[in-house]
């Protein structure tokens, strides 16, 4: 079945209660990154706040971030990114009491709220996912034309040769408008294009090389000597893999440096919130963000990823969000925020994004 | 890259060591399900026995059990099985000072040993897969013609519509000669061909019924009502699923009780070494094991599968011994045998035989 | 603070709606093992049938199981055991409609449901167990003297010298009343007892022995020998140890077989259902249920447990559920019962029954 | 039994293999953080290199990175550190051919070697912990006053009352002499000194308090505006947990910052590979470094963590490797590191380090 986009029910403005709520309360910001008594914290659903006796939605929202009034309009910050003088709203009432209101149940028709409590709640390796599945598939092919979709990725996912060369379709066929990533992703990914191998072990065939633990340092050092990712693919004539049909489709990527790392490749964001940030300018556009494999890189996408996206004509939807991981630790974690749009898949990422590509009539 | 066995290289009896080697010593079990001291216990591998200055190889061998020497034969007996009066071969040593000797290198060659050190040990969530997928393929097809593949299965596999379908048609395809399986798993999988669900959820869109917690039980008493599941099918006008495809195709399958069961569905073992000789039976045939989603029955059936196999053409050959699991634990436990044979693969179960069935061109 | 028992409130039967329910409908059993259409099936909580304009509470309850009426009680039995001529209990109707009143609140104080709703629902390794140990503790010690606590457990725990010496000194302590394991369980702990090792790695220095292997069958065929897990304590002179601890004190214990097994050793249960009935009648008398490191045993237990206990003098009272597992699939699984009374520890049983010992003193 | 050091074996540059070998080659770096061709990369073990005729040994080693001779000592540089001019020493061999020997077998005595391949390889929650739970304790005692200990920790931590206090006992008895961990470490401990919760669940009853997930916030923010932990702890009057005990008894600390921090906290180090830098500040001087419960934290110590390290008065001595983890996975990728000295514990830390306090008598 095509998809398509549930309606988004705002509030109704006209009400007495919103009528009668007070205007939020402001205050400056004092230091630096220190929020004002009292700040009000974001959460993922649409909020609303009323100034001037006029309710502003906070169009690009962040869970656990600070509202602040700039401009006409509701900005959502991180606490580093305050500064003296910012104007931070405050308050911890959620109904409206202090001219607040957090709208959960926007997107929740009858059936969405039938159909929520029909589900079992917790997903394990035994719960049926055809329907996540066929579902994802029409999804994704609304979005490539209409959404943003964001992958995030681990690097579990470039040790083999048939989810390295799935994903790469997966992006060829203009399914993914970002990728959120760490160092080791494309380290391994291209070091597989480069030399066939991943930590020294053939992507292909499972088998160690002589030295080949060499390989992996190889191919960081001659990237660093290349100077950029770009630069290496080209001078080294890679002609596969994950990293080479992102540079060849211009879809921007992000990879974010960790403690993990050796090397690292050009590119890479040493600094944790710089990455923060770069990654949070791909989320604010995303419709869809499907994560894979890496706690650390879903968990910091999970959290800045909010349960709507105001479009550019205005329309208010839901953004879709799927978490695959091998354990059911990492998948339940990630998707119990409360939001309809919110899929977990337990399972090997490599079988998942072979299955998607099938799906996908890409393989 | 299509199938192809390897060669079995039998040890040299000529030479002196075999030559010098004594007869073996045996001594008569004294009282039922007792071996004598100092007892031989089977391994994995191809073993053989000195008995009047002959080589004698067990043919049907299973881990842990015993050597009695019968009509001019070498069977192994379970102790359960040892009854007063049997002849048990006695000695440890392996090389041949006892007049035993066991042959893991069988079908080592020098570039499956090299293989074998080339290759990461341990299997996790990062191996590679690629070829181990690819191997399967092409196994499956020569096996499906020239040999006996038994198919082991917990019940998760039947929650889910796809991978109900999915292995149905390998099943209708001809890739499946005998399936060991629990009361679940054929209660789930009826439940689902009879009302939809499992355990009262949808197959297909994980919804939950109202009041379809007593689909299970309603399934399980009407197939109880019918005195078998042939009847039920029947009865019932089932058309789908792995039962029916298992019923349809005449293949047979062994179902083991455990304490954890629900009714039994007529048919099953209640008694657990009733269903080990029943499952042995089968085993004993195999030349490919393939263990999915259950630790229970794959830890039962790797502990009575061999290494390998003698053709009725007196040809001995490799046996073939997959796990699939989500845990690692389940994975390395069941596939570290010492076996060049045994492969392990750390996935959800439904995705893995999705992926067989579109391997096969099934689906 | 010490253990106090919830006060159990019975259903008003004064009130109208009880009043004007009608006397249930039974229909006698047709076919031996097979329930009449729309026989009810029991759940894990309390549960009245009217019968005679008088309500009956089924006493001794078990999910998925079938009411009968019989000698003036109602009975709670498997369809395994319906037979011919049985009054069961019909209608699936809980609030009285049907003369059939399911009461899962009885034991839920207005502070018990705030502390459920302030819970986190789902176990996980992140989860603060503090107050869980604490609470385990002292409710042991008052079931000590006023229950009847049954643990359930798995192999991996006989692995372990500091494991078994720490539920030893639990049962020794008066702490057990009885023991729900299988074949395996019993051959380790007897194993290391007698040869100092398990599966013929040593139990305190974790190192394999040369031959060790045989360690593991030959104490199975020693014990065989010996007829009973009694006399082989006694004529090997076994000191330590669970077994030892259990035969010592004269605490029961079911061992039920499976397909796993090897021997099995004298006493165990071939039968799964003969061991369900054997389990069932300990289950029956408990009110503290702790079920580590087995999901076999466990989930078997598991749902044979109900949530209530009818005490000799006619008191309702909570009944106690624990699972001790390092997989959150396990743990997760077991305790989603709906009752305030089920806790899980996602942790290595080793170290749980290591602090359960100290926190009671005896270690 | 107590802890003694095992003797370290140099190998012997007096035989002819060594005194033929030639000295190594080394090239010069030309651009900034690229080695040049054929670099040599350093593994866990000692390495020595031949330069004018004499071995010299790396001192501070670390896996992956390059040896630069310089000021006559042998220095081991990550990429990234590397700068034009640098004397690079060149060569892949291993055993002398170009000058270099790499020496894993300095502390392997025969009782060592014996008992390497008598144990399992492979840890899982059935794997046997008595000894090496011994082993810790004796080590701890020995290392509090002879050598720097290093524990490595993630945030699951400080969820847990009595974990914080164990971890908080361990560190007032002189068993801490650094830790390395992260910003929510830190963060969650200080929610719980301050507000009692961590995300908002109180630490010891495990109940969600009402708004509390304020809690996680408001001590960022009041961190942030104390401007560093020591001084929120000082005007918050802060007198229990795991910080607090670091910063009473001067042990210091590396909090390493992640894309998933909120905040951060004053102190933390928002660049990877500064915190990099510093954590190896750490490690080069540590004789033990106990890793828990968090994979990112635990890889990247694990990664700059030799096998053996040179005290003052030049003595080589092994280092010793722990790692605790929920997850087979986790700790079969950190202690496979062909180092005798490396041991894995398959458990949730809480209970870990409850139970090293107990047994080091410190609670």
């Amino acid at each position: 079945m095509a998809f398509a986009l549930n309606t988004y029910m705002a509030p109704d403005f006209e009400c007495t209660t919103f009528e009668n709520a007070p205007d939020v309360v402001m205050k400056r910001v004092a230091a630096d990154g220190v929020a004002p008594e009292n700040y009000h914290a974001m959460s993922i659903f649409p909020e609303y706040f009323k100034i001037d006796g006029q309710w502003h939605l906070a169009e690009e929202s962040r869970m656990d971030c600070v509202p602040v009034w700039e401009d006409g309009r509701v900005h959502v910050r991180e606490f580093r990114h305050l500064r003296v003088g910012d104007l931070v709203i405050c308050g911890r009432q959620e109904t409206g009491e202090e001219g607040i209101y957090v709208h959960p149940d926007g997107f929740r028709t009858a059936e969405a709220m039938a159909e929520r409590f029909a589900f079992r709640q917790n997903r394990s390796r035994e719960t049926a996912y055809s329907k996540v599945y066929d579902d994802l598939y029409e999804l994704l092919k609304y979005e490539r034309d209409n959404g943003y979709i964001v992958w995030v990725m681990g690097p579990a996912f470039a040790f083999n040769g048939y989810s390295r060369e799935a994903f790469a379709r997966v992006v060829e066929g203009g399914y993914a408008h970002a990728v959120l990533a760490g160092n080791a992703l494309a380290t391994h990914d291209l070091e597989a294009a480069y030399l066939g191998t991943a930590l020294g072990q053939d992507v292909n065939t499972q088998m160690n090389m002589a030295g080949g633990h060499y390989n992996h340092l190889d191919t960081i050092n001659k990237m660093r000597e290349s100077g950029s990712i770009g630069a290496f693919i080209h001078k080294q004539g890679i002609d596969n893999g994950i990293m080479h049909a992102l540079e060849t489709r211009h879809v921007p990527y992000v990879l974010a440096g960790s403690i993990r790392d050796d090397g690292p490749l050009p590119g890479v964001y040493g600094d944790a919130y710089a990455a923060q940030d770069a990654m949070r300018e791909h989320v604010s556009k995303a419709t869809t963000v499907i994560c894979m494999a890496s706690m650390l890189h879903s968990v910091a996408t999970g959290n800045m990823t909010p349960s709507f996206r105001v479009l550019p004509d205005g329309t208010v939807r839901q953004v879709y969000f799927y978490c695959v991981d091998i354990a059911e630790f990492v998948v339940n974690k990630l998707v119990d925020r409360g939001s309809l749009a919110s899929k977990g898949i337990v399972t090997n990422a490599q079988d998942f994004i072979g299955l998607v590509a099938k799906g996908l009539d890409l393989l």
